[in-house]
């Protein structure tokens, strides 16, 4: 059994994806509007984890609806929803898909489909949409990773990281300038992996 | 790394064992007022998944409980909840846990644990809880089920399982009889582990 899992090449979606490799045929899959270089930063991600990978380019128009989203509410947290929604669907509606997976933990708010949108999104394209991580605390998340992986955490404005956040920044940046990106995004901290401990 | 997992014999908590299975060390639970054999019931399905297993004795004060809450409710979710957050509670405050599961899927409403729940669990006791299917939907539990266990399922009524429902069914049943088993519980199917596919 095949499953496609969204990879950003952090430690969640790195995690997800060492949590179904016993059962499934892994394959990460970087989605990017080719605004930076997440595709080839996924890559290099995932040759660290040995798994297959590739790379899918999303819609310029996804990008553009949730930068008018995300410049209407004055909070990321609707937008980066919308590219995830967006980016589960494209990789849905693909030939032959049976599983998809993400890297979403228990306690995420911000990437998190709804119900309702998991009951859409597996009856529209008959599919079983996985959360590896969604009955995962932080305490075990953080357990696990030390275990399996080495990260390197910072910022996410010093980060150069294979997520949608990056890339509705850096189109933020361009449109309005980098003052509104910092006023649009509370500052946190992101992970990227940079090697599995085996 | 050591995780306790609540082992009713069916094949959710069977699954969710065999997904912690390459990353923890497993120990399958089975807890019991020990009205029935679901002791030895659990003891047996484990066998044949081939993992650890011992039994717990829960207070009988907690079906007393849980057996007043059926009774003034009219229906089982409350009483099946509050069974399962003790029996949770039970291997939280044991000698050294560090990490406890269950076999909770992503749409399961009985048993489940709300986010306040969850975290006095955690904080009390300073131990993770992890729902290994908590990102996992029906058709996901299914193909893996499909994939790695032969199961037998039966009406709850028909099936021996070491779940908490079988013994407040019999305590209800000792204390106003069979007639009030079958207006609280509505009817179901329940799964039973015959086999482990390797």
């Amino acid at each position: 059994m095949k499953v496609s899992v969204l990879f950003s090449g952090g430690k969640d979606s790195a995690l997800a994806a060492i949590l179904l490799e016993p059962l499934f045929e892994v394959e990460l899959v970087t989605c990017t509007f080719s605004l930076l270089s997440n595709g080839s930063i996924g890559s290099e991600a995932a040759e660290k984890l040995e798994m297959r990978h590739r790379i899918v380019c999303l819609e310029n128009s996804i990008l553009d609806d949730a930068y008018q989203i995300i410049v209407q509410d004055g909070f990321p947290k609707n937008a980066l929803n919308y590219i995830h929604l967006s980016a589960l669907k494209t990789l849905a509606e693909e030939k032959n898909t049976k599983f998809i997976a993400d890297g979403v933990r228990r306690d995420d708010r911000v990437p998190r489909l709804n119900n309702s949108q998991i009951r859409s999104l597996e009856d529209k394209y008959s599919i079983s949409y996985i959360s590896p991580l969604g009955g995962y605390g932080r305490s075990a998340v953080n357990a696990l990773v030390d275990k399996h992986l080495l990260i390197h955490e910072d910022k996410s404005e010093n980060l150069a990281k294979a997520d949608y956040e990056a890339e509705l920044r850096e189109k933020i940046a361009c449109e309005i300038g980098g003052d509104a990106v910092k006023e649009l995004f509370p500052p946190h901290v992101q992970s990227r992996i940079i090697e599995r401990i085996k």
